[in-house]
């Protein structure tokens, strides 16, 4: 079965907004056997929309759009797919005793242009939209299926876990994707060592390369062809070849396997950060279940802090700078005693873009890893852009934390 | 002039990777007048790619495409380029040179597979890409013009600013986007508040709102049909109808908004994190420049922290519970205090799955914003769903603290 996505909104086509729902319907139609074949972005446009719809339905047969469901006048999805499947709006009595409910305290809210939502297209089914008041529309066309959400994240994910995906049901086709994730070896080194490999694999076996800071992700993905058994096979052997660069056997975000492994030995973990400025607090605090481990952390991005907080000498800050070795080493293990956790880091750097010297210049990162048997430190060079350096910098945290407490 | 992205990858299509580079193509793309039609997402296939490259010659004069210029095999958008254009490729002695030298150190890299890196299609225009070894590719079809880009999204960022745009150049037409940001009143009220201004306004000019967070953004856009006089004249009217809730008349994010009033000031700001874990800190440092303002956070994710660096009481706890006003109060006072800034930021939370009661359900927050003027505080309630609640809580901190630094 084969779907598409076409994402309706000006803001998407002027960069005021990153479709982040894409990504997310993808993984989810692959966990349902579904396959996403494309993902077309259009503007808030009767000819635009209506191209999209014909163009979808030439090759899919399941076409989720997502956007222009709102009350207000540059909304127009609604009526376009009334147009599109030759339909009129009824008022739904059942859709509007759920929006009536839903905004039962919300005077402000219960108005004449929220009203307008509880008109939907006749002969459409309506599906409840739990958390909003933007109907959630199935249509058939011929043997093909049109199912509409609002663009708005959280509700479309509500909408497609709740409703829309056990709506479609699972495909009898299994889709199959298995991903590891190896680190210390560029990607053309990689793919020259599985040379072979590669040319063993059977035609309908896909291998993927996705190189992100410093990380290489490898995915053996089958389109229905393959057995679970077969396809894990190969994967097992896969690791085998890779085994020395091995960090995960899944995709998982790194700090969930930091996690993983930090909550299967019950042990905890806190962080001192400069430059990331609570990028490494906000990814370890992110999960669900992350206060099993992580205990939080002393964000030093002003000097004083290190010195007040943090304990860090005054005089090691004149005579090493806050970007050395010696200041990283106190930032861990002070953080690590004063929360009294098992493992700490810390990272101080420069991200740039002023701040550099021909001594360190941007992208200069010393990085502390404190643990009951000791501190580590190194010194890493992450690049130009100020996003790059401190992405990169804590995906080598967690790299090394990780190997750390796998040993 | 009218562009379209491709952004070729199966891992766009499976959901292993969020496209964010379309939407900065987008916003470059409107500064330089050019609009964006469209954005669509394929496969690393010859047939798909061959389709979307019909299709969008068909509608646009400017392609541009993200992805599949890496060494290893899963990357075909250089052959497939090949095709399309009736060309084969050639040794480049100028690609050559820079990649041998931009990896003159890593003997690692400069493999064989690398070097089919510099291969490129006879008579396409080559541009130097800085920073990898990918090179970026001008074909000419007619009057229309493709570049292609890698898709790893540092190396196409400075690919588009230092070589792609310059060489497209900036149309004549002029793509006028203004937007203001308000709280406090549902998208449905704001629209019927604007109904006069919304009628009033002539065919060429569209208003557009983005809910997020609790946030609307409002946008003004004109594509080349307005004078940046005649857009400024709508604009202002509109601030003035919504000036009651107005929280900015940029898209700029809040704190970027609230960076500029504190530097403006001469102020700086802390704050001491406990649900959201890092992510207000790290909103606030994200930005360059945000040392001058921000000085650094407490994350007390575990409650010990919030006893041992913020000086909670253990018996406020226990008599309260983390999630009240009494807590937040002291760790806002106690982080501005340690820290020596103007103004503090406190926020204490459930964000879920778990940790709620009957009392006090996920989605409840506490805030405490402490100034020189003293400290006030506010409880929350921000839905169900742990990421919505730790975005909501952060737009909600920053938008009372531009407030407060407003007045």
């Amino acid at each position: 079965m084969r779907a598409e996505i076409i994402t309706i909104g000006d803001e998407l086509l002027i960069g005021q907004v990153v479709d982040t729902n894409s990504a997310w319907i993808a993984e989810k139609l692959n966990e349902y056997g579904i396959e996403l074949y494309q993902i077309t972005s259009v503007h808030d446009s009767r000819e635009h929309i209506i191209a999209a719809l014909d163009e979808a339905f030439s090759r899919a047969d399941i076409v989720l759009t997502t956007g222009g469901l709102g009350p207000t006048n540059d909304d127009i999805t609604k009526h376009v797919l009334c147009e599109y499947f030759d339909t009129h709006l009824i008022e739904d009595q059942r859709v509007r005793a759920h929006i009536e409910t839903l905004y039962k305290d919300r005077p402000d809210v219960l108005n004449k242009l929220t009203a307008t939502q509880w008109l939907v297209p006749q002969g459409a089914e309506i599906l409840e939209n739990r958390v909003g008041s933007a109907p959630l529309m199935i249509f058939h066309h011929g043997q093909q299926l049109l199912a509409s959400m609002p663009g708005v994240p959280y509700e479309m994910k509500i909408a497609m876990e709740e409703q829309i995906l056990p709506y479609i049901g699972h495909s009898t086709a299994s889709i199959l994707h298995k991903t590891l994730q190896v680190n210390g070896i560029p990607e053309s080194a990689l793919a020259i060592m599985l040379e072979d490999y590669e040319a063993s694999m059977p035609a309908s076996l896909h291998l993927a390369y996705l190189p992100k800071d410093g990380i290489i992700r490898l995915r053996l993905s089958s389109y229905g062809e393959m057995t679970e058994a077969e396809m894990t096979q190969w994967f097992e052997e896969l690791k085998r070849l890779v085994k020395d660069y091995l960090i995960a056997d899944t995709d998982e975000p790194l700090e969930v396997i930091l996690g993983k492994l930090l909550k299967q030995k019950g042990q905890t973990i806190s962080t001192a950060e400069s430059c990331t400025g609570g990028k490494l607090a906000s990814l370890l605090s992110k999960h669900a279940g992350s206060s099993a481990f992580y205990y939080g952390s002393v964000i030093s991005y002003d000097n004083s802090v290190k010195e007040h907080l943090l304990g860090v000498p005054a005089e090691m800050i004149k005579a090493h700078g806050v970007v050395s070795e010696e200041v990283v080493r106190i930032m861990a293990e002070s953080v690590r005693k004063q929360l009294n956790t098992d493992f700490s880091i810390a990272i101080s750097g420069i991200c740039g873009p002023s701040g550099g010297s021909l001594e360190k210049p941007v992208g200069t990162v010393w990085m502390a890893w404190a643990t009951p048997q000791g501190t580590t430190a190194e010194c890493f060079h992450l690049g130009k852009l100020r996003e790059q350096v401190s992405d990169r910098a804590c995906t080598k945290a967690l790299v090394k934390m990780i190997q750390l407490c796998q040993q």
